[in-house]
């Protein structure tokens, strides 16, 4: 078994030089946020400001959803028996998969080819989106991206579009999104695009490579199941069953981001 | 089993409402940077900007060191037989532990013992740091976060002390890392203080628990091993073995952050 | 970084041979049960035919336990958001820690310490049994693998006991387990052995290494956890949240080995 | 969040007794096999003895391939970062995908598409292989469980096609797979069965469900990731690179079963 030779194009370390992507880290540092860095090593640029700008937010909307998604409940289970932290946080990552932050690559699949029926017949996003829909139904697939077990109308999702649009790199598929919200409307169903779907609007108006979504998402979460498994450390003791409808929140009260 | 009431501090969820310690995250969205916000899941509290800064440059400089790192080679295997994005960056998590990257909660722990022996004893850290090498060295233990295999002057290194020391958070860990360089230096050793270590030191000052800061490292390093295993799934065979030292890098060539 | 040679005295490969511990693969099919080469493995040595025999029905005492185990949680949790097989039984595997599974370990400690004192001390090992738990009680620490949340009286450690005997292979650590329940009816508890602890009594007798025991309970419930995660993907629906204490059991009815 | 009933078919819990698919633990122990016992948790029923040796000779075949395997090299990298035992454990389990073991589950579909076109076509098995391998070959697709890196005539495999007639089990999977060596054999090209292939026929023609057969290759497979994992934390550093084709074999030599 010799070696064989092998190529990467993420980073090269050299005797006192790191460099991601062509750009030395101790130059990035205190230069670019970690937005931007995410950006670079996923996509081999840096962003424009603006952009880098949106990356952080998408990161920032991402970074929790409480206790009950089941990246939490399985890091929580394993740290419950005594395992290590980055065990613990490996169960987490390990749940993120095709129905548990797999909304954003599926949503952006599916409006990237509501943008590519419009350009293809024609018509309008909102015919495309009909066509589209009536398609799917009949193949019996869902729409991913659209509707919540629990948010109506998702404060982030709107605030992510107002940000996307400000970094002037949106367009079609965050076009698309709105058309299927319309097109539901239609027929009388009530069914806002969600948090995922917005992401995955914008990653894909963005240009991201679908197999590279689905990370942007663990990238988001980790810091939030580092926190959950030391909250389960240090608060919890080990083996309990942990049934996520019987919490309650006893942490800070609500408060704004101007206070601070 | 009945369903025992448990709390958490971290996140709550209502209706159209996702708040991370109080702050509703479509607030925090395009406000401040996800840098601040790691800060404020893993601490309770939205760090100040200088400080919000350095958790952004505290992340920056370990989002990658190429592909020797035993965290790279595992998720690159297992990704080499066919597993899911997720499932290799859990096992490229799983990796990061006492040896890989603990070396920044180890100098944490190490440095503080320095700083209390200096409170306790009086005198200079130069010689609490005297005094606590040597009793290191009976013990047969390490210092953690000096020297490196590759780099004998990172320049991360002196980029985070510079932007720590902007930002007005830092003291006397990092004055306690400096004086083991010299204790080391007064006998003949050049084990210059190294990224993990500063971090550590960093850290530390900051007032970050001991449990949470390998977490830090594993936050940090996700988009790499994202980065990572994208690569290997779209530009290598199935089932190679992978010989780190048998890789050249291919990427953009060397190029500086004012250029965008 | 140039190749460092080094060694394993587990499984030699030559072209058309694959011996393990020695033995050629081909040879021991047919010949030998799973669990005796689960004993070579691990040990080095083919068991005697007794041994043989104990180490499969240490086997399959702890193949499965239901539903409610964490390891089972974790798996089907994994499972349900879109996992494989692998990294679902994966995150199971990773549930195997000190606080389940570990009393095997444990236990084996706890009893080594009772028999040493004996044999140092003199005096019976009822005598010790009392010393080292009245030490024990002191020093905050519980003696692992004695009681248990549902059985009272557990079938399965009888019979292990009983192989074990059988076996000629057993003493004094099954013997001080049983010094132990003596001593907690003596204080008026009735804390009967379980099968963990009886697992570890007996590996401890056998000579197993402690870093190997809670391998030997992974082991053992990887079928379970294969036929759980399994049983959650053709079952069930993903992202069901998965609470241990609604299931009822809709299997085969009571019968007895002799039936079949 | 209200809990949902659900219903599980694998294992019973009732005070002072755990049944396995309807059989007492306490009652199996001692009587059957850890592979009879395999075979019944995954498919519902006890095997025959004839069938419970087979499944017990299929577990031995694959319990070990050394320390190239993808698994043994995450499993020992993981190691070798300080984690623990059921951590590096995992990560060899989670390598356990289509490529690796999984050529058990694709022979097994490949061949039963060989016997359905004969049933469905007349003719003989040979004349159905070769149509196959025919259409395999227009549409790119490889015969999996043929041919191997390293063993040209696997004694592994000739046993195992013993065992299995001797059995009364097997029956068409297995001639198809014959046929499958003689198709190659008119073409010219020595591509024998190999013992994952081997397994494939055998789980075919015994009826297991294709989900279950890489969860076989990972309950027999398990052992030998503990040992490897036991050995790479006593025997060696921490975080070296692991080169398997730098490593010797030192244990015992070649020895035969019957001397035990």
């Amino acid at each position: 078994m010799p070696s064989v030779p092998w190529k990467t194009a993420i980073t090269r370390i050299e005797p006192n030089r790191v460099a991601v992507r062509g750009y030395d880290i101790a130059d990035l540092m205190g230069r670019v946020s970690f937005g931007e860095v995410v950006y670079l090593i996923l996509r081999g640029e840096l962003p424009s400001a603006e952009v880098g700008r949106l990356m952080d937010a998408i990161l920032v909307s991402s970074v929790d959803h409480g206790v009950t998604p089941p990246s939490v409940n399985a890091a929580r289970t394993v740290a419950g028996t005594g395992a290590s932290l980055s065990q613990s946080v490996a169960a987490g990552i390990s749940s993120i998969n095709r129905w548990h932050g797999g909304a954003i690559e599926d949503c952006a699949i599916q409006l990237r080819r509501i943008v590519d029926r419009c350009e293809r017949d024609g018509g309008s996003l909102d015919d495309a989106a009909d066509a589209e829909l009536a398609q799917m139904k009949t193949r019996g697939e869902r729409m991913s991206g659209f509707g919540h077990r629990v948010h109506t109308k998702d404060p982030r999702t709107a605030r992510l579009f107002e940000l996307a649009s400000q970094s002037g790199a949106t367009g079609t598929c965050v076009a698309a999104a709105l058309a299927v919200e319309r097109a539901f409307g239609r027929v009388g169903k009530s069914l806002p695009i969600n948090v995922d779907g917005a992401i995955g609007a914008v990653l894909a108006d963005l240009g991201f490579e679908q197999g590279a979504m689905n990370g942007l998402f663990m990238i988001a979460r980790t810091p939030g199941l580092v926190a959950h498994v030391v909250e389960e450390q240090t608060r919890q003791k080990p083996m309990r069953h942990i049934d996520p409808s019987a919490h309650t929140y006893d942490g800070p009260p609500s408060r704004e981001v101007s206070q601070r």
